[in-house]
């Protein structure tokens, strides 16, 4: 008979789901100092299988956290997309063109890197581990409520959720009680924290089969380590080659094969990895693929394309990732969308717990993930028709020309990289400036952009001085500081900004600026004449925070950042966001508009 | 009274001392899997001061050992060289100019690195600790003997070595006799090794007297993050920015000043840091140094320019670093030149310990490098006069002006880099077919070069795909593999160079190829069609072994490699020695001569 214990606890925020978007939100806000704690079902992390592709923007992102050094060592990159098509004369596919995986010309990483989503588990895992968390397993919630007393004072904890800890069937479980402020239901398609609000999945199931086989292939086929849409007259199928001599197969499948007719759903039972592998030579046929030494994994699935109604109850129960949007996996979008969802609540959630932030903050995650999901329905649907259909041919002329495919491939740069992502306006999104710094488009991610430091001249990528440490920092153009009438500008800028009732010292808890804000200079004085001592102290407040825009000593890299982003000569002001997103752009006389800006959701320091 | 045990052991290799010289020897050999032990009489690691400059040469070596990624992370670098110079009407000090630290182009990493000499210590003791390899200390040799009778066979243990493990202080020492195959004496300017065999240091002291002071300064001076190089009327100075906010200062003394006039010597209890700071101040007047907070280290001394006679004895005994040639620090040569000496000694070592080089090979260490160090003692006599000079005034028209002192800067600039050291003809440096690749000089070390992998079209820089494992890299320049014919001239060469009796299957023990041999092949052949598959299995056994030579899919990087190199077009084999430096270059019909460079100094394996 089942022993069993209780026990009651609290915590800042409780994690529902170790996947990519559970252990993206516990690391960040371990990251941040927040009180957090994360737990899943599952007795151990995922070993194979599942979803493996990392977008452009997710590297910067995982950069940001200090994680993609060992992702970059790991994984395997993919930097060309093949396409091959029907032959018209021997009906078997040829090689159409190679072009480049990431259309997209402003990256940092001008590839998607793929590696099995176990082993990008074990990065936050252990970077985690580094700060002292750890994943409880196997654990499942049981219920969960909010308070209506308490669910508006920041610093109660209104959510009660009921955990079991342990294997019943090893017949020994333990039940808590936590008692969190806020929740994050991380817990994939099928998410127990969804259901338990009653949110509902909007949209539909479509009628594509694919198959998914993971193998070392032994083939001729001369592009098998390049990302490859092959559209033969005998169906499609996508190449992703993987970490090691691995590759994964994507295999349309007729709309019948694998489902079970009589319940219409997809019956695993129905079909096996050598059937997949059929299908597929016949589609890349005259290329041979001989029979593998093993399957590392395999799967059939239907695409889903749906999104939650709802992303949040109450302002304390938040879900994310598969939690609240499925799509089809060929975009490579899924563990970006949901480590990209977690990112961008954990620094909101964190400002929100130290009390510098109104709740109503935490109302933006809503606003900018589902809109960004409902964008990814669209483009999905639009993607995988293409994809699903079948080729133009002399028989078929309402196919889908490879023109038609390209196209739509490079339309989509901006969505298949991420850096093409633009949140809406909001209280924290404010373009009303934007005129003076043309191409730095508030609502987006800060480009890529090498700096040289002016008191040594060492080069450094500028998303690198914006690490994800939860401090918005504020990018100070300080115009031509070898001249004297700009430095005089510029000290009655850091007059105001330092003032007592400027947003610096306002929002600043402890009065230590440092605590909510880094601060870095960019001057554009040339390289003979710059002096790091010409910029006021709060805004070098070190001499390795001042920066000039100018090409290294090598002439290789960097220079032109005014220009890039289009920064008005005589200097602006740049909010970024805690995620790397620009939230606002000022010039040296509006202040005062910065100041509201930060009002509108910050709370004063005591 | 002292407990005394004394116990025998074998060792293939025992290096004495262990400093930058001794660690880079200690950390290669067990890298080749050689049996290796380390003593030094040191009972811990240097803390502070000490050299700390490490040249981009020495940066490639260490990344090609996998160690420069945590130099990078924990070392200053120094990107720009600053000139000041005297104001002609006011006396003080003005800037002349900024100019590139490292003005040869050819670089991989265009700085100086800075750090401490026990952060790079740690390095390698953290290297060899994952090899499985400690320092014993504190350990002395007490004698050393090489045995006539043996030294002629390989597989013999001709070094005697009687060692003292312990503090004698401490009441508690073992002796103990080790029988050695080598023995490689790293230690120091003073070296016991070199003493033992009377070998005499040839050369000079000089009268230049030189202060160095290591602190955190406290300075309007706004050039102090950069290496500069100050010339007043008050006397010389150099800054060297370390690691941290931290400064070293390299201060000119009159002749006199800390000499002991009985002796002649340095005396260090004549002056002490604030004497030294006092003088920095006057040289660097208007600028103003305040009282640092603390001074980290500090000492004076006299250049002395010297070379041993000889760097071995009797094929056995080997000595490296300051043991065998001291000159002055600042063109921040010392550590770089003792861990090079090293870094050629170890594949030779390791190579002749695995039984498949003659003894013979072990000459072409005192070949190459005793040349580098009398190379390194000429260079650093003309910089150390024109460093040490009085500037050209009015009133002293045979100072060193800035155009001699910037003419020597640049002139030097391959020396002072590294990266333009070339060895001379020799059983291991042959020139004979340089035409067929002319600028890809034998004898230097092969440069670096971006190229693109044919399978997935991922760059790679080419110094990364030949690590320093002891091997030998085999570079086929494959031409245009596209064409039938140039594939019809691959398969050829395959023929000849795969045969038995060809220089791969001679020289490889056990038959397998890549125990000592690693291949690449670099073809010619577009990006729109080429196929790895085009390249014979001998060349690309792998599809990772398949480059070409297009830039990246960005346009950013990578191309013109054969117009770089000066490679034929109709493909050349590119032999590179297992410390990076270019041995041979062969046109395709010229295989016998290849057969005829490995057969002057490697056994055939039985």
């Amino acid at each position: 008979m089942p022993i069993s214990t209780v026990k009651e606890s609290e915590v800042d925020v409780l994690v529902i789901g170790a996947g990519p978007a559970g252990l993206m939100a516990c690391n960040a806000l371990a990251n941040a100092g927040v009180d957090v704690r994360i737990v899943d079902k599952r007795p151990s992390k995922v070993m194979a299988g599942q979803a493996d592709g990392i977008q452009p923007r997710t590297i910067e992102v995982l950069q940001s956290y200090g994680l993609a050094q060992r992702l970059l060592r790991e994984a395997n990159q993919m930097h060309v997309a093949a396409f091959y098509n029907p032959n018209p004369e021997t009906g078997g596919i040829e090689l159409t063109d190679r072009t480049a995986d990431i259309s997209e010309n402003d990256t940092r990483y001008p590839f998607e890197a793929t590696l099995h989503q176990g082993a990008i588990e074990s990065i936050f895992l252990d970077s985690m581990r580094e700060l002292g968390v750890e994943v409880s397993r196997p654990t499942v919630p049981v219920s969960i409520q909010i308070s209506d007393d308490e669910k508006h004072l920041t610093n109660s904890y209104p959510v009660r959720v009921v955990l079991r800890h342990g294997d019943a069937l090893e017949g020994q479980t333990d039940t808590e009680i936590v008692h969190a402020k806020f929740v994050i239901g991380a817990d994939g398609a099928h998410s127990w924290v969804r259901k338990a609000f009653d949110i509902e999945m909007e949209g539909e199931q479509t009628d594509y089969v694919w198959g998914v086989v993971d193998m070392i292939p032994d083939t001729d086929f001369p592009d098998i380590r390049n990302r490859c849409a092959i559209h033969s007259n005998n169906g499609s199928c996508m190449i992703i080659p993987r970490e090691g001599d691995k590759v994964r197969l994507y295999i349309q499948l007729g709309s019948k094969d694998g489902v079970d007719l009589a319940s219409g759903r997809i019956a695993k039972q129905l079909i096996g990895p050598s059937q997949l592998l059929d299908v597929a030579r016949r589609s890349m046929f005259p290329y041979v693929i001989n029979e593998p030494k093993s399957i590392d994994w395999w799967t059939i699935y239907q695409i889903g394309q749906r999104v939650a109604s709802r992303f949040s109850v109450k302002d304390r129960v938040f879900i994310a990732g598969d939690a609240c949007h499925t799509h089809s996996p060929k975009a490579g979008q899924g563990m970006n969308a949901s480590m990209n969802d977690t990112h961008n609540l954990a620094w909101k959630l964190a400002h929100v717990i130290r009390g510098w932030a109104d709740l109503s903050l935490l109302r933006t995650y809503e606003l900018e993930r589902r809109t960004y999901a409902q964008n990814l329905i669209n483009f999905d649907k639009q993607f995988a028709r293409l994809f699903s259909g079948k080729p133009r041919t002399y028989n078929n002329r309402d196919g889908v020309s490879h023109e038609d495919f390209i196209k739509a491939f490079k339309t989509f740069g901006g969505f298949t990289s991420g850096v093409g992502i633009c949140y809406a306006e909001s209280q924290i999104i404010n373009a009303t400036h934007q005129s003076y710094a043309k191409n730095l488009i508030v609502g987006k991610r800060l480009p890529p952009q090498i700096l040289v430091r002016a008191a040594d001249f060492r080069p450094f990528e500028l998303q690198d001085l914006l690490p994800s440490d939860a401090r918005f920092k504020v990018l100070l153009f300080a115009g031509d500081t070898s001249q004297p009438s700009q430095r005089m500008r510029l000290a009655m800028l850091a007059a105001e900004m330092g003032a007592v009732n400027g947003f610096l010292k306002t929002y600043t808890p402890g009065g230590n600026i440092f605590a909510a804000f880094d601060i870095i200079a960019i001057s554009s004085a040339k390289r003979t004449v710059v002096r790091h001592t010409d910029v006021p102290e709060l805004f070098g407040s070190h001499w390795s925070k001042v920066f000039i825009d100018v090409e290294d000593m090598k002439k290789t890299q960097g220079g032109d950042t005014y220009a890039n982003f289009g920064i008005n000569p005589m200097g602006v002001v740049v909010v970024v966001r805690p995620d790397g997103y620009v939230g606002m752009v000022a010039p040296f006389d509006k202040v005062r508009d910065i100041n509201q800006y930060f009002a509108a959701f910050t709370r004063p320091s005591p």
